[in-house]
């Protein structure tokens, strides 16, 4: 039957299936769902807005069982989707130990090593043996998340060394965990930020990293399968960010909630337009004497735009995967003005050429044909400058690179460029 | 001393000095450090031009030696890097049994699991015991990268099974693994796209995942950590290409060879804006008559452009987080150019009103102002359908939408807007 196929399904493979489905299938779905565990596995892959969908439908016992029965960190993540009211009714009614793991996660702020960490982990004191520890694990610790590593504590539960269950199967069995623990361990702090957290798993190519407080007490593992999300998502939410759409936005979004949340990134764009029709209105003159000069704005515009992201991408991607430090700040933009110069001189060129040769019947054609490629050179360079220079000063100041980057970026470039190219043709075509 | 401080720090921060060492300080550093092992893994963490430059100032048999002493995928990696026939020299020099799992990984295709995958894991017959197979991970396999897993094979090395050291520590000893093992068991083929794998793991929750070849014969095992390194370089090259530098564009790069390769990609956009002069060239009646109608140009292209980046990076990034798949084109398609027209007649209103105040003295300022708002309107709606179909359709036709949207959309809404503007303007003037 339906049921048993669902049963043996994965719940990662259902919840594959699930977001394709309509709303009143996943609330049959679910009902044909009878293991909450596996309930729980499905709720911790759905996307925010399906999640709260699904929530309507759903009786509050119901709920409880699956929380319960779900890791304590996407519980809580979860939780802090609800409003407070729904999610306080929900904590009141699971079990005390759950509720108690659950709401001590939420207390750690947002994007922090505490709110994405796991309660429940291995820890033993250093005296006991490796058969000891092996029969902990047979008893206590069958349920663990992650049982491969076992952290060594002393009497006030501060962390001072860490084990694996591969040492625990290959030392002699009497040998306690202070012979053959690790004693110089990696930890991060409640407070420390995800990225940093997941940054440096991927360095040291942990499978767990320990999270401990001020007082160095042992209080959860953030696990590599959380590192995983955590780098997909900060990658999600970097590219989104520069592409001038709020981190947040997620495909599922309705068409007013997509055009809420993108309306005011456009606000920029509309500001730095203006900019630029004011102060080709200044130039009126100009343009009334030689209409023609008008036809080179969007490739002047463009290529100074383009190049701009590319520099900025290059940084922002560059301080994201700590290829790139503020440290560095002289020799990357020195770099990126040095190409943007460069490149300048290329199309410049290239565009100069077109201009003279289109333009050859025309009195000032050589003149016209040099302000358009010094308004490329000039373009290219000051976005490539921009373009490194900004994100560079921005995560000097701590603030995120990526978006500050995307639209203020672009926008400003769009503004200098035109600026540039009429000052430019107003001089050396004598107006 | 200095060399003891080496020893005893990980070679993962190791790495990180050394990226910002001179050429020469990094050479010394390398005369200091004595573990060959220690050196492969520094070596698994540098930077393709990094590691070019410091293998001209290493003999040969040190080379020979840290290669020998470093996991097999990550010297395949390390010898894609070099010309052949410095890579022959090194494997000649290797012992066999080294050297042929290194060749036979970088004989499968480059980003398939085969090249990726390690080649030491434990696989043992499902007959054997609990005991006798902790006995084997004593003996056998103390060197395996990932000991948690124990894969179970046939006679014919068919993979039929895994379990993992939390199960073995956990059953009684003479259980044969037969009847504890999990025989529902996910795998990869060689030829599996990396992506694909890592995918795969990230959704699981893995640890590592097995790579079977087209008989079902295990061959080797990707692991988490590589899975960490290939969803971020993934996510890198997704943003470079859409910023249209190529995908293996590096900061370390001289500003020579970032010119080289960043200059084709620039291309696109100077032929976007030679077809976008030779259109407004066009209208140059137009614009004798009424040169202010250049001045919203930019407003017009920037607002398309920017609602254009918008669409596209949310539907590639949706595509390669699997969160958008192309059987949701319309439902994706129809949204975005839903929010597109809403958000075109918004800006459409704001940038028609300036219009109108600004040239409220002119003759037919109410028909300017309408040119304006219309072209906003149909720029924006353009840019987002072209943003969000153009992916979908590359998805659909097997072609990588990250490498094909970036500038490739960017340019397409620059000549359609201004077209789009000049039509409008020239109809409703009555020129
Ligand atoms: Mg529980
Ligand atoms: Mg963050
Ligand atoms: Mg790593
Ligand atoms: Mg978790
Ligand atoms: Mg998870
Ligand atoms: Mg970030
Ligand atoms: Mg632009
Ligand atoms: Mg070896
Ligand atoms: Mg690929
Ligand atoms: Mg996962
Ligand atoms: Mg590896
Ligand atoms: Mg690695
Ligand atoms: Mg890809």
């Amino acid at each position: 039957s339906l049921q048993n196929i669902i049963k043996k399904t994965h719940a990662a493979d259902l919840s594959l299936v699930f977001r394709d489905l309509s709303s009143d299938n996943r609330i049959q779905m679910l009902n044909l769902m009878k293991d909450p565990e596996q309930k729980g596995v499905l709720f911790s892959e759905l996307e925010e807005t399906v999640f709260l969908e699904i929530m309507e439908h759903m009786a509050v016992e119901e709920v409880v069982d699956v929380f319960e029965n779900m890791a304590a960190d996407d519980a809580a993540e979860l939780l802090g989707y609800l409003d407070e009211d729904t999610a306080d009714i929900i904590l009141e009614k699971m079990n005390k130990e759950d509720s108690q793991e659950v709401e001590h996660l939420m207390s750690y702020g947002e994007d922090t090593a505490g709110s994405i960490m796991v309660p429940d982990f291995i820890a033993l004191k250093e005296d006991m043996g490796a058969r000891d520890v092996i029969e902990a694990l047979q008893n206590e610790f069958l349920d663990v998340e992650m049982p491969f590593y076992v952290y060594v504590i002393d009497t006030y539960g501060k962390l001072v060394g860490v084990s694996s269950l591969r040492q625990l199967v290959v030392v002699h069995p009497e040998k306690p965990l202070k012979e053959f623990m690790t004693r110089d361990i990696v930890s991060v702090k409640t407070y420390t930020d995800r990225e940093e957290v997941a940054q440096l798993v991927a360095r040291y190519d942990y499978l767990a990293v320990p999270v401990v407080d001020d007082d160095n007490c042992l209080v959860g593992i953030v696990t590599v399968d959380d590192v995983i999300d955590i780098i997909s998502e900060e990658a999600t939410g970097d590219i989104l960010k520069m592409a001038g759409v709020g981190e947040d936005y997620i495909e599922t979004q309705t068409v007013l909630r997509g055009t809420r949340i993108r309306l005011p990134w456009l606000f920029t764009s509309f500001l730095g337009g203006l900019a630029a029709f004011f102060i080709i209105g200044n130039f009126e003159a100009s343009l009334q004497q030689y209409a023609y000069l008008a036809a080179f704005i969007p490739v002047i515009m463009g290529m100074g735009g383009n190049i701009g992201t590319q520099s900025s991408t290059i940084v922002v991607r560059g301080i994201a995967t700590g290829k790139i430090d503020t440290g560095d700040l002289f020799s990357v933009v020195g770099k990126e003005l040095a190409i943007g110069v460069i490149l300048g001189i290329v199309y410049g060129l290239f565009i100069g050429i077109v201009a003279k040769v289109r333009f050859n019947h025309e009195p000032l054609s050589l003149q016209l044909a040099f302000s358009v490629g010094l308004a490329v050179i000039s373009s290219m360079s000051v976005a490539a400058l921009v373009g490194s220079l900004v994100p560079m000063l921005f995560e000097k100041a701590n603030i995120d690179p990526a978006v500050a980057t995307g639209p203020f970026v672009t926008t400003s470039v769009d503004i200098v460029s035109v600026y540039c190219y009429f000052m430019i043709a107003t001089i050396l075509l004598g107006i």
